[in-house]
Parts: structure tokens; C-alpha cells; sequence
């Protein structure tokens, strides 16, 4: 028996993951006695599929010498998972908060199939996660998706196992690493503009920042830990937001002299959804430096737990993904 | 059916513990459709037995009152636990690091008895951690030690589950809240003797410090994780301790001049098994302020993964438990 995946995008975090498998495949033979295979694997244009299983690393190759991961053209992606037979999507497509994108279809035609789902794409969580969670539960399917918050940083595997006999509050936390890096630089002096300008110089920051600096990625992750840790039902537009890009150099420099600093946190919590600079002091946990992401979880016995870790980045993202996908497999031996 | 636990030790964190069962029984049943019962429990000079279960807030109350927790005199623990019927030991009886006190004595009777364990008493696990995990191992019980180090701060669990698919290369940590309340203040200008007493006076440090600034609580919980994480059979007498009565107001005016703090800081490693105060830059995760605890996971796939809490408290040391329990009921349901 094995665990059979299939995974929906090629580009950076996909290639990554199947590298990841490929290192990691005596360690799970070992801890579970079956073997998790790639069987199919798609990008926008082409597809792969095999029964008995893919090499990761010549899927990698592929797609590095010729741009395709497969040689079977594709045009849809949920018609593609309909045709062939798996029991893990692993959904990393393009991010699309406006519509959801290709994901919400690869996401939908997966539980609704009853195949289990771990994904990074925010666009499909943040916008449908409650008919995602239903439709998974209806289907005894599990959906997952440490990655899509926060990198490597187990926020949402901390709230569900580690605490679990606490009620949480709250949670609050730096959830983009571009915007901390930048309100970082403006901690040592720079101003905005310049602060950005090296955040793109050194790849942390698009060419179009907006997405980033005016907090919409924080509040797709709000929505996000929203739905997942409090159980709200909720998308982007219930957040209340706003950006890094009024900061001034002079509220950053007084906020200094008091020993705070500024930095970009969403909250959430039953009562309030929101992203906004906020006055952090020095030495908190919550006042990290750099493109770490960090989220503290208030809770009721155990006071505030934070945890952090690097928010992006191929090998911290895949290495979500592989999280997500040993858990699944402790449950299936588990539930066997 | 119900899991049937014996309390040995019931000071501030036994019956902490005892509360927050009391108060998480609703909770419990719930989630595991199973009951979580105190059926004994136990002082350093009476016990108290029931097979029928005991009202946790009634042992509380009769400990305020008496002084007492049960009618029945005491003279030895573990030959008590021999003649009783149980599912779980909670050990938390007075730390001895020299002996392992009696809390030694009760965890190998209950482990050779095959009844799990869990603890938060350092003595027994830092003088004989492989002989208690290979009992365990031998008579197919569970050993669980969340509260032992850290506090609310679930590091152990943090690396055994949702760090599960990375190799850990070290563990850095601030695993001392006292030394840390000091170093604090210290840096807000204080002498070490000056900081001492105010820890001294809001109830952080003992009127004997030794034991806390001199390192040897850090060290204690250097062994636990190396020997737990790691796997590494060590016990205190193989870790390199310095603690921080030597550090001068000279020292840390310096290290702030160049944006660092001194923390007193256990390093974990296969390599290295080290206490001694270290330079950390202000605004890395290590760099927190107060009685925190903090430590740092440093991964191979995920990149350094940090987690902090609260490092002591009744309620804190308690939930800790309370988390190694549903731990612990979450795997006896899977593996029904």
C-alpha cells in the first residue's frame, strides 16, 4: 500500500516538495512502513500521470529543461484529477484572491471526490474556506494547510494539537515577512521608500508591492486562522485593514524613544478582525526583526504561547506541505 | 470506561492540575467520549483512595484546610501507587537533583507496573532519563514530561509532532525564567545584585538563588531535551555549565552599545551540551525580556523554528500536564 499524490502547480514550492519526498522517502517507510509516491503532477499547460509513481527528481529535471513538468497538454486541471486515480492533492498553483483561481476548482473537484488536500494557496482559503471545510467533511476527506500561514512556522498544527486544551482568545502576529523587513530597516534609520527599494533589490519585495505593503496578504492569513482556529466564518472583505505605507520615519524614531517599536499585526479574535501597524515593545516576542514571521496565541491556562519561523521560501514552504502530509499519515495508521 | 489517575505530590502544581480537570471535564468527554478521573492522590504524609473517583475540588479544599490531601498516613509512596488500581501516574512531587527524591521511586514503580506517566519533576529525568524511557519502553507505557521544561512553552511536543519531518541539527534556549527576569533588568541598568533582590522580591527567585543562577535548573533541562529530542544519554554531571553571577554592568552596557543583550542561553546539540551566558542581537527571537521562556529549534528543511511562554506559574505547569494527558488519551483512542 502507499499514499498516492498528486500535486496541482509546478513552479517553486511544487518543484520543492517533490525534492522533498525524494529526501525524506526512507524516513516515512520507516515511521509509517508504506511509502508516499508522486503519481501525477500538472503545471498551466502540461501533465503527468502514473500509476506506478513518478521520479520527483525527473519530474524536477523535466521541467527545468523543457518548462513542462508532463508531456500530455493540459487544459483543466479539475477535469485532469477527475481522470485519474489518487488519495493526496497537494494544491500550490498560483495564489488568485479575486476569484480563487484554478485552486478553488483543483480544491473542489478533489473533496468532492473524497481525496484528501494539503495546500499553500491562500486565494481558495481565504475565499471559500467554509464551503471548503464542509465540503471536505461531507466527503470524510481532510484538508490542510500549515503553509499557507506563516511559511514553516506550525501556527496552525500548535493551535489544534500542542494547545488543544486551552481556549485561545486570541491570536496576533506578523504574518508578512516583506512588511517586517521593511518596518525593520526603518527601525535602523531609512525611510519607506528607501526601506522598500531594498526589500525588492533583494527579493523580498515584488515589483508591484501593493499585495504585501498594503496588508492584504495579513489579512488573507486572518481570514485564514479565522476560519481554521476560531471557527468563524468569514473572508477577506470582514477584515478591517490597513497598510505599512503611512508610516512616517518620525513615528518610527519616537515610537523608538519609548522603546517600541512598529510593526504590521493582524489580529484576530471573536470580536475583531483587523491588520494594522501597531506599537510593539523592544524585547517582546512579538518585536522580531527580519522577514521572520511570528504569531503569539493567548490562551486562557497557558498564558501567551508564540511561536516563529521564516515566512517564505521554497524549502520552508515545502517543508509545510511535507508537515501537513505526515500528519495525514499518522491519522490514516491511526484510523487504520 | 475512564482513565484513572493517581496524583503523587500535591502542592501548588498538583493541585493546579486538579482544578483544571475539574474544570475541562466537560471538554474531555466531548472530545474523547471518555472520562479523565482522579482516582488517588498523595502528600509527602497522607494518601487518599478511590476507585469510585474523588471530587478534584474537594481534595483542594480538604489540602487548604488539614494540610492534609487524604485520611489514610503515608510513609511510602510507590509501594502505595503498588497497592492501588490506575491508568496514569501525574508525578509531581518535590525536584531532587541529587537523589531524584521520591519522585523517582514513584515513576519506576508505576512504569514497571506498566502505568504511564507524566511529569514535571526534573529530578528523576535529569538523573535517570534512559532508564525511565527504556522501563517505559519495556512494559508498553508512555512516559510524558511537557511541564518539565519550559513550562507552558510546549517545546518537547513542538519537536516530537509538528517538527516531526525535520532533522533537528540544535536546540538554543532561555530555559530559565529567573535568569532571565534578571538579565532583564540588567539591562535596563540594574546591578546583578540589585536585579537579584527584585526578582527576589516579586516571588521570581528563591531565597537561596543557587539553583537558578548559578545554572543548574538551565542544565537540568539541557539533559531532558538532549536526552529526549536527541536521544543522546546524558545526564547532568556530561553538560558545561557557567551561570550568570559574574556578568558585569560593564558587560552588558557594551553589548547594548553594539544592539546586543546577554541571555543566559542552554545549547542542545550532538555536539555540544553547554549552559553559559551568550550575546544575542535585540530583536532575534531569543532576544525576549522578562520570565519568558524561549527556545529555538534550529531544522534542516524548515530553517530555525521558535517558540516562547510562560516558563513557570501553577496554572502554567499545570496546563502543560493537562496538554501530555490529551496527548496521551488523543493516541489511546487511535489505537483502540
Amino acid at each position: 500500500m502507499s499514499i498516492d499524490i498528486a500535486i496541482a502547480g509546478f513552479g517553486t514550492v511544487g518543484q520543492g516538495f517533490a525534492e522533498m519526498l525524494a529526501l525524506r522517502q526512507g524516513m516515512i517507510r520507516e515511521a509509517f512502513g508504506t511509502e508516499a509516491r508522486i503519481v501525477a503532477a500538472f503545471d498551466s499547460s502540461s501533465a503527468i500521470y502514473s500509476e506506478e509513481g513518478l521520479d520527483p527528481m525527473a519530474l524536477v529535471a523535466a521541467k527545468a529543461e523543457t518548462g513542462r513538468v508532463g508531456d500530455e497538454p493540459l487544459v483543466d486541471g479539475a477535469a485532469f484529477l477527475e481522470s485519474i486515480d489518487y488519495d493526496v492533492l497537494v494544491e500550490v498553483s498560483p495564489t488568485d484572491i479575486v476569484t480563487g483561481g484554478a485552486g478553488l476548482h483543483h480544491i473542489r473537484s478533489a473533496l468532492g471526490a473524497g481525496r484528501h488536500v494539503i495546500t499553500v494557496n491562500k486565494g481558495p482559503l481565504a475565499l471559500a474556506f467554509a464551503e471548503l471545510d464542509t465540503l471536505a467533511k461531507e466527503n470524510g476527506a481532510q484538508m490542510r494547510f500549515e503553509g499557507s500561514v506563516g511559511g514553516a512556522m506550525p501556527i496552525i498544527n500548535l493551535c489544534r494539537e500542542s494547545l488543544m486544551g486551552q481556549e485561545i482568545g486570541s491570536v496576533m502576529g506578523i504574518l508578512n515577512g516583506t512588511c517586517n523587513f521593511i518596518l525593520s530597516r526603518m527601525d535602523d534609520g531609512l525611510p519607506f521608500e528607501q526601506a522598500l527599494k531594498e526589500a525588492q533589490e533583494l527579493g523580498y519585495a515584488e515589483a508591484d508591492p501593493g499585495y504585501d505593503i498594503n496588508g492584504v496578504d495579513t489579512a488573507c492569513k486572518v481570514v485564514i486562522l479565522a476560519n481554521s482556529v476560531f471557527g468563524i466564518d468569514c473572508s477577506y472583505e470582514d477584515v478591517d485593514v490597513t497598510g505599512i505605507t503611512a508610516i512616517s520615519e518620525e513615528a518610527v524614531a519616537m515610537a523608538a524613544e519609548q522603546n517600541y517599536c512598529i510593526r504590521l499585526i493582524g489580529e484576530i479574535s471573536p470580536e475583531r478582525l483587523e491588520v494594522s501597524p501597531r506599537l510593539v515593545t523592544k524585547g517582546h516576542p512579538l518585536s522580531v526583526t527580519g522577514t521572520l514571521n511570528v504569531a503569539q496565541v493567548n490562551t486562557d491556562l497557558a498564558g501567551p504561547i508564540s511561536i516563529s519561523g521564516r515566512g517564505a521560501g521554497r524549502s520552508e514552504t515545502a517543508s509545510a506541505i511535507l508537515s501537513d502530509l505526515l500528519a495525514m499519515m499518522r491519522s490514516f495508521v491511526n484510523n487504520k
